[in-house]
This record gives structure tokens, C-alpha cells and sequence, in this order.
């Protein structure tokens, strides 16, 4: 893939003529570039690099229930209804920052791991990756959320849960495209029997 | 929904003691607020605001086939094949938003639209709304794209994009989300006969 494109037609098409920083915190970087458009003509480019990769996991118990998380998202102002999402290092294996976010975020332990999804999020602005995985054979500890989060923690039937997103009670994009995947390949039979079960249910 | 949650805490915890503009370009305004965090302590929150709405479209043709446009995204410095996507004024109805990007980059004007999908896509960092519909029932036109898109353009059945996405050869969360979604709703019924057939072919 791309075997019908034209490999001179995906090589960078804009020159970058000087870059300058803007803003700096823990959790983005802004910089804006005067570049040549691949019209060549000049302009800027603002772009937003996320100083972490974005992790999402889709936890699935022996019920064949799944854990949504509800929280404030700050930047758009709403109450939002999730899969535990978090942040990992931008060199750390996003397996193991997400199996420490689902951890923390609900007290979940997984024993089994599937990878779901690796995705550009917001690709015209941002350089964000977000790596989503499924969770099941699941055992309950005790959670442990950052004190900057103040979150709800729901047990829901998986069903459920895809409907939501499906009707558009749940928005983000990680949580979304995960429930959506997983019921895809279990459809596909690409997973292992016992959760595809429990998927089905 | 969410009925089983505390109405009370769905409130912002969130206290805002003060905000800098940082940035502002013709497509994002950075802002740095000074904040009490949910557990009452101060700290910062970086808000990328988002001066357009994203846009999307997966256009089915009566072959059953869809276009996908391959673009380099400046911001990940990798190429990406995607559905035809592109940005709206905040105020304006994403359907004519979108309808326009898609005459635009592949000349395709459709007479049957079905939203797909409004989803957050980086809720912790932008406030960036994306919404994707599809579109069938097809009439072929002149593309004109702008020029700071140096777009290909590519006709592909939409079970090749659809395994494209699956196989994460599609990386692009408006795409991924919205090949998947178009695949369950033309599964779960919810979507015209004649566009489920073309779906599902």
C-alpha cells in the first residue's frame, strides 16, 4: 500500500524556510514554521506537538461488561463519557503506560491484550498518536486517579457501551473507534473465542 | 444518559483564576490558563482552540466503490491516504462545509447524505469537533483543490478501504471511524437498502 500511487507524490511537498518556538508546557509544544506551500508559494504553519502518545483501553469482564470513565474535558467544557484513556512517555511501549491508566483510572489488571488501534488523531495541526488495546481476563484492585482528575467510574454492559457510541452519547474519538473496532473484528472472528463471546454477548 | 451517574458531578471542577493568549494563526488560538485543578490546586491548562470545524466525507459511487485522497500531513511528516476531508467555518452547517470539500478535492457532488459520525477528537489538549457523513448516489465534476494541497486522488471498493483501516494502512481518525461506522450501520440495518448493498457488496 499504496501500490497504485505515485511514490515521487508522497514525498514532502512543503519546505520549511525557519522554524520558530512559541509555547512550551508539560503537556504540548507550539511551534510555527514559515514554510513554501507545495505550491511554493509562502506562508506559516502552526503545529501543536503533544509531549506524550495518547493510550485508550476497552476492558471486558467475565459478564461481558466494560468500564466507561466520565469526566470534565476542560478544553471543550463538556462532561464526557469514555473508555480510561491517559498518557504515556513519547519513548515508553504504550502497552505498558496503558496498563498502568488502566490501573490507576479503575483498578483493573488485565492478564490478556490485544491490540486495537493506532491512530493520527487531529493530523492537520497536531502530531498526536493515540495506541488503543483490548483488556479481558480482568481482576479488580484498587484504583488510584491523579488528583487533577475527578472521575466517575461505570460498569456497563459492552451493548451498551457500543451503542452510546454509536448514537453519539460518547464522542471522543479513542473511545468511538475502539468499541467500534472491537465489535468489528469480533464480527470478523479476529479475536479469540472467549472475548469475542463476551463481545457478542 | 447518563442516568446512573451524580448529576452533581458532571459539573466543571475545573476553577479558572486567569487566561493569556499565547498564539493565534487563521486555524488554531493557543490560550494558557491559570487554574485551580479538581483537587483545588493551582497549576496551568494549555487550550489549543480549533478556528474551524473538521469535516468529512465517505462518498459511495454505484459500483460500490469510494475515493480516498492521499495527502503528506505536515504535522506527522508522513503521508496518509484518507476520505476527503477539510475544515468549515465554526458557525457553518457541516453539511455544506463538507459538501464543498468533496467537489473540491475530487469533483464529486452527491444527491443522498447520511451523518455518520460528530466526534471530539483530542479532547484533553483541543476543542476540535469533526463531523463526517456519507454521501452516495454520485455525479463526477472537475476537482479544484486549493493549492496548498497537493492531494492524489483514488477510486478503491469501499471493502479495500474499509481492510485498509482495519489493517491500520489508514491511520486518520475521521477515516478510520468512519469506514468502520458506515460497515456496522449498512450490518446493523440502520442504513438505506440501496447504500447497504454497496457497502456490504
Amino acid at each position: 500500500m499504496p501500490d497504485k500511487s505515485n511514490p515521487n507524490k508522497t514525498a514532502n511537498p512543503w519546505t520549511v524556510l525557519s522554524t520558530q518556538p512559541i509555547y512550551q508546557n508539560r503537556w504540548i509544544r507550539v511551534v510555527e514554521h514559515d514554510v513554501l506551500n507545495p505550491a511554493g508559494k509562502p506562508g506559516i504553519y502552526g503545529v501543536v506537538h503533544m509531549q506524550h502518545i495518547a493510550t485508550g483501553v476497552l476492558p471486558i469482564d467475565a459478564d461481558g461488561c466494560t468500564t466507561l470513565v466520565g469526566q470534565y474535558r476542560f478544553p471543550l467544557g463538556v462532561y464526557s463519557w469514555e473508555i480510561p484513556e491517559g498518557g504515556g512517555a513519547l519513548d515508553e511501549d504504550p502497552l505498558e503506560a496503558v496498563q498502568r491508566e488502566l490501573a490507576e483510572e479503575t483498578g483493573l489488571m488485565a492478564r490478556r491484550w490485544h491490540p486495537l488501534l493506532r491512530m493520527h488523531l487531529s493530523n492537520s495541526v497536531t502530531d498526536e498518536v493515540a495506541h488503543c488495546f483490548l483488556a479481558w481476563d480482568l481482576e479488580q484492585g484498587i484504583a488510584e486517579p491523579e488528583e487533577t482528575e475527578d472521575l466517575q467510574v461505570r460498569r456497563v454492559p459492552f451493548r451498551e457501551a457500543y451503542d452510546m457510541a454509536m448514537r453519539g452519547d460518547i464522542t471522543d474519538a479513542m473511545a468511538v473507534a475502539s468499541l467500534m473496532k472491537a465489535r468489528l473484528l469480533a464480527l470478523d472472528g479476529k479475536l479469540p473465542k472467549d472475548v469475542t463471546a463476551l463481545i457478542l454477548k
